[in-house]
């Protein structure tokens, strides 16, 4: 949580975190700043445990800087059009503004650098920045980062978008079911009024159902038929048209717009009768869900989860990614991730057997093992997400059924 | 173009370059990948002058890797798990990783790394990657980087995406005018069928009309009314009715779903008639764009076209920002920039004196002089993008009118 920063700071012995923000996203600077985030295209923050945080920003962008309640600065207050032109290069000047702005606030000692940037231009800004400013040290940041610690515990206004994102998610399934279950089968495959029910169709009443809700994808999603439901990246040929008894991996993670929240849920549906080996790989990824939900306790080890799953698959004959990193069928993945501003976040619940994560109250994270047989046309993933409650249980957000077959029309 | 990334390298005495894609978006890997880079998370691109490219990707990804026709291994062909155990840490891991890859297609001397991930890891992966391969260096980019070199001049399918991006906001600029014409006073504020009309209004209709053109709003649009418009990058106020005789500034800059080619236009309107004042500070910007596109010339120096509208700017007794960089009032920021996978590339039509960007054959920029008085509740912004093409004429793609008055139904 947000409050978690300071102590954060303090126990792990930083003097500071500089956090810098350019064109390109950076979830941190948006959940240490707030909504008035999307409108700073630019920016510094300097934040120091128990200061308020000291924001350097575009003058163009004046009335969004005041929104955010920092003290702040503009860069033309420290000169920087100035320096670029003794620098001649953005990057000297970066380094040079860098080192005034911490000499300013009196930093010292280990600062935790985070910005998303390009990180070649960057090495070189630090190094420069290190030997214009020999007072600070750049602190190497742990594994478990300080802000995806602290971004991995929702604060409840967190969990609040996060349902409404939910909410939608649930609609586009039913959407989906209720245009499948519109149509008729002609042969094997699925026909309404507007012809032939395809993968795009699919997709494009998913993107008119999230543009109704206000949220965008900005990672895409998955409609995945066949084989391509067997590659669990695929996210499926929008020419096909939806044939009978095939699994359809749908896999959808939109975001509120402007840089909000996430949700994540994937089901497999498939058009009529599913045929004996899909229900039954479907059973036994229903199962795996429901096993890890009904174990969840908190504080646990998030990795344990996984090793749980893969003893289950094993003992159903499947092979899994903890006997071979390269696998292509079976087990293939990790269980799941947290999830937030960005899809994937803390806790990891696979990774390493180092992996130390945990689901400590306030944890959001995704549930969702799957069984993969491109081989022969087949893929299953089953995904939930999961809420650690402060008070030690856990919910379910997803709002969606879990239903294989979908029933169209009688024709 | 991409075909000139061979020669750059050569020319700048780089070995190869190193391309990093994590989940964070990054548009130079869109480049050179192509569209199928929409469906890889993550990637490490080795690209060596002359050679087949070479990609590193996840086994989950192995078809979208497959579809870029590069040569390709998987992270787990390298052992990056097992790396990740022994290291116990993700960032020592890469490192690595990053090691191993570069040996094995055996890179020596200078390498230019591009990624946009968190700089203040890749500081020490980087450090860590220069111990464990001391035969490259990691090479400092000039302020003209080597792909925003290669990637401000366009190809002719660039190009052509582009006009249908351009296409969909001429609809959008149509449709504002519509709602504001369908609409009438009340007193001075406009009303329509639907009730008052706002800002929030016109930002749901643009939003539909790129929502049915497949497009979306990366860093959202601004809609500025009255001292909104003064302050550039206020994005305006949703709940603000439409006023008479107030200047709204319309700044649209859409992209293609999924990762394409923007779009960047500005026009201010103004409903019924415009008062003298700011009728006249339309008609000066409206010049300022006139006199700048009649002059382009082909490989002229981009700087010195903000040199000229700073003239002309003085000349009517507007201050500008070459007099002080922390203007609040008149002409404040530069002429224009670079567009395509990014709303901002290079050439830069502003920045400091040193910048030597050139308007060079292939180039496409936009051209946005403005004049702002927040304190008169006054902003008038008019932006256009222009194409230098190969046989050495500008051609405009901008399908918008500027008219500055819109009338509403007389009521």
């Amino acid at each position: 949580m947000k409050r978690d920063v300071d102590n954060l700071l303090r126990e792990r012995g930083l003097s500071a975190a500089l956090v810098i923000k350019g064109e390109i996203p950076n979830f941190t600077f948006r959940y240490l700043v707030g909504p008035p985030a999307a409108h700073l295209s630019t920016g510094i923050l300097v934040w120091k445990a128990g200061q308020t945080p000291h924001l350097v920003h575009g003058m163009m962008e004046r009335d969004s800087a005041a929104a955010t309640g920092f003290e702040r600065s503009d860069f033309g207050a420290h000169g920087f059009r100035k320096m670029m032109e003794e620098e001649g290069s953005r990057d000297a000047a970066m380094a040079r503004l860098l080192a005034k702005v911490l000499s300013d606030m009196n930093v010292r000692g280990p600062v935790l650098v985070h910005g998303t940037a390009d990180v070649g231009r960057y090495y070189h800004v630090l190094n420069r920045l290190r030997s214009l400013a020999p007072q600070i040290e750049i602190a190497q940041d742990e594994d478990l980062g300080l802000f995806e610690l602290a971004r991995a515990t929702k604060d409840p206004e967190e969990i609040a978008a996060v349902r409404t994102v939910a909410a939608a998610c649930g609609r586009a399934y039913e959407r989906i079911r209720s245009v499948i279950g519109g149509g008729h089968l002609e042969g094997t495959k699925l026909k309404d009024a507007e012809g032939w029910v395809t993968v795009g169709r699919l997709r494009r009443e998913v993107r008119r159902v999230f543009f109704e809700a206000n949220l965008e994808e900005p990672h895409g999603n998955i409609i995945a038929m066949g084989r391509d439901a067997g590659v669990p990246h695929n996210q499926g040929d929008d020419a096909a048209v939806l044939e009978e008894g095939r699994p359809i991996v749908i896999d959808l993670y939109p975001a509120q717009s402007g840089g909000g929240y996430y949700f994540d849920v994937t089901r497999t549906l498939c058009v009529g009768r599913a045929p004996a080996e899909l229900s039954e790989l479907h059973a036994t990824v229903r199962e795996a869900v429901q096993r890890t939900v009904d174990g969840l306790a908190p504080e646990a080890p998030a990795r344990m989860y996984q090793e749980k799953v893969c003893d289950f698959f094993e003992s159903k004959g499947h092979r899994t990614i903890r006997q071979d990193e390269r696998l292509e069928e079976g087990y293939i993945h990790g269980l799941g991730h947290g999830i937030g501003l960005e899809v994937h976040e803390r806790p990891n619940l696979g990774g390493i057997p180092q992996n130390r994560d945990r689901l400590s109250p306030g944890t959001l994270f995704t549930i969702e093992p799957g069984l993969y047989y491109p081989s022969r046309q087949l893929g299953i993933r089953i995904e939930d997400v999961v809420y650690a409650r402060p008070d030690g249980t856990f919910e379910n957000l997803t709002p969606v059924p879990y239903d294989l077959e979908v029933a169209p029309a009688s024709s």
